[in-house]
């Protein structure tokens, strides 16, 4: 299962949204054949497996870290697949979370007379696909929080500076998570400051939708990231109907989401990921800015905080990760689980998912 | 020498601004006795050792923390008492900071036919008396810039509330930490905000002398700690010369610090801290708040940061914890070592030293 684990590693950043899946066929005590679902629309990885057998898979075991469909998708029931190759045994990491499908490929699989094991290395099976896991039970992509502050607590300096604070080796990571995220949401005020390009800059790193929260339309039409919207998808969030405007931003490549406002103000976030969501969008990194921020945990959209922390003091006043409305007292806080600590060169990474968001 | 960290452990907050000291006799792979430096004043650990012995420690080992002492202070020279029992061989955890004293003791063990190993878990016994070897150097108290903020930044809500940041476990770790440094320090505002009584609430704690930082005599009279400071001493740090104010703060049990200050303004901070060192004050714990903290940086009097990271997220524009005048861009950062990170509760606690100071 360890091995099913790694291959499955294999598709991150390449199968959204879809499941990161691995197997591993085992006879006679020898691996003969193993496979990873490659790309979405692709072959599952059980098929994948199938395929590379070197010899006879007929009475080998079969171990596959999440529970094998028994409907028809894109491709055709791996179940099927499975029971004409004449597996005799299925190791499953864990069950499909969708609970219309949950079960049913191992029942399917158990009544065709194959021994199944269920729930081995299931924390892990579940931890490598914990986007999968939240988008298939909620349709709305799974929503991280990151930033990079000093140990004071500042994104900037009082002038607005922010390059750098964090290490070269936090940065890496970032684009280690931008590879594995579909998109990554800015606001107006970061694109505005920062002019990113919000690409990943991994080796065959997949570079994920651009989403940029735009309440009025005011993207700098000569934005690096409006400028390179026809090779990398950019999507414009906006409440503007001004359709000649709108046009502006579609001749470049951009495609303008026209949504509904709250108190004729802010952007309808809750509405929004619904809508990102029926479009495919299964994950996005939320980086900036804290205005933004604060909007998003307040609609309690997001899923999980990624604070890396640099041991640099700026002082000053200066902008924190989160501003916004904010609340009163402590007791109102917003909670997150107790941190896991990363480390990247100097820096530390604290990671934690939201327990508790503000009351409606 | 393990056994004898643990013992000199037991000094934490009874010996300032003496070194924390262990001493084990072992004969015949038997512990025959075992001391520690136990009060300011009292037997040095040595002593405290030969004299628990339960049989003649003539041709023993003994096992020290700390280089034994070769002059006369508030008791006479260790060594001479080494020698005095026939002591054959001392093994030594780290030598003397001091350099008019370091290896003096060492050498004079060794002429007496002693046979000495040195830098046994060297480390360890360094770690554990970073104040004193810090203050013997310097002449100056370390001093630790202490706060806890939520994972976005915050010391405080944007209302100033900020009972309470941290969790349980954070908060007793503070008042450990208050038992081990001699003095804790705080701005004028920390006093009128919180009204803090600043003493350790550990059983058999030593409450720790009470430093306010007040530019121009503003402490309320009617404060917690001044109606305490009879019993707690307080020392009150201002450029004020106002005769009768002063007396004011006196006749409640104050001890009032006049201070020249820097720009016809603030506090000379490089020149209290000499001060406060001739006074035998060896440690520092710097509590508040966020001005008093960038101006303890800026004069480059601070030689450790604690970070306690509270998982909570308060948003709005609110106070960090360290505020002042600040740098302007990244690269002027005031840099410390990589965090050391611990665990308290649900919160996390980094700690770093404080590397490169701003230049002057």
């Amino acid at each position: 299962m360890k091995i099913a684990l790694e291959m499955a590693e294999k598709g991150i950043g390449k199968v959204n949204p879809n499941p990161l899946v691995g197997a591993v066929i085992v006879k006679d005590n020898r691996i003969i054949g193993k496979g990873y679902h490659k790309t979405y629309g692709g072959l599952h990885a059980e098929r994948e497996a199938l395929k590379s057998c070197f010899e006879n898979p007929s009475g080998a075991t079969m171990y596959v870290t999440l529970e094998p469909c028994c409907h028809y998708g894109k491709t055709p029931p791996c179940v099927d697949a499975i029971i004409e190759n004449g597996i005799s045994r299925v190791v499953v990491g864990i069950r499909d979370p969708n609970p219309l499908v949950g079960g049913k490929g191992i029942d399917k699989l158990r009544k065709n007379g194959i021994a199944v094991v269920e729930g081995v290395l299931e924390a892990e099976c579940r931890s490598l696909n914990t986007i999968f896991f939240h988008y298939i039970k909620t349709k709305t992509p799974y929503i991280t929080l990151k930033y990079a502050m000093t140990i004071d607590g500042k994104i900037a300096t009082k002038t607005g500076a922010s390059r750098w604070i964090s290490g070269e080796d936090s940065r890496i990571n970032v684009h280690t998570d931008r590879n594995t995220y579909s998109a990554i949401m800015v606001g107006l005020n970061t694109v505005i400051s920062d002019d990113p390009l919000l690409n990943c800059r991994l080796e065959q790193g997949n570079d994920p939708i651009r989403i940029i929260c735009d309440t009025n339309l005011k993207t700098p039409l000569d934005s690096k990231i409006v400028k390179t919207s026809v090779d990398n998808k950019t999507i414009i969030v906006t409440k503007s109907h001004d359709e000649k405007l709108i046009k502006l931003y579609e001749d470049c490549g951009c495609d303008v989401l026209v949504q509904e406002s709250l108190d004729n103000d802010r952007i309808d976030l809750r509405n929004l990921v619904q809508e990102l969501g029926s479009r495919g969008i299964d994950s996005i990194l939320l980086e900036g800015g804290s205005t933004l921020a604060w909007s998003a945990l307040e609609a309690g959209i997001v899923d999980k905080v990624q604070a890396y922390i640099s041991p640099k003091i700026f002082g000053g006043i200066a902008k924190t990760p989160v501003a916004g409305k904010g609340i009163d007292f402590p007791d109102n806080a917003i909670r997150l689980s107790k941190p896991k600590v990363r480390y990247f060169g100097e820096d530390i990474l604290l990671e934690s998912e939201v327990l508790k968001c503000l009351p409606e």
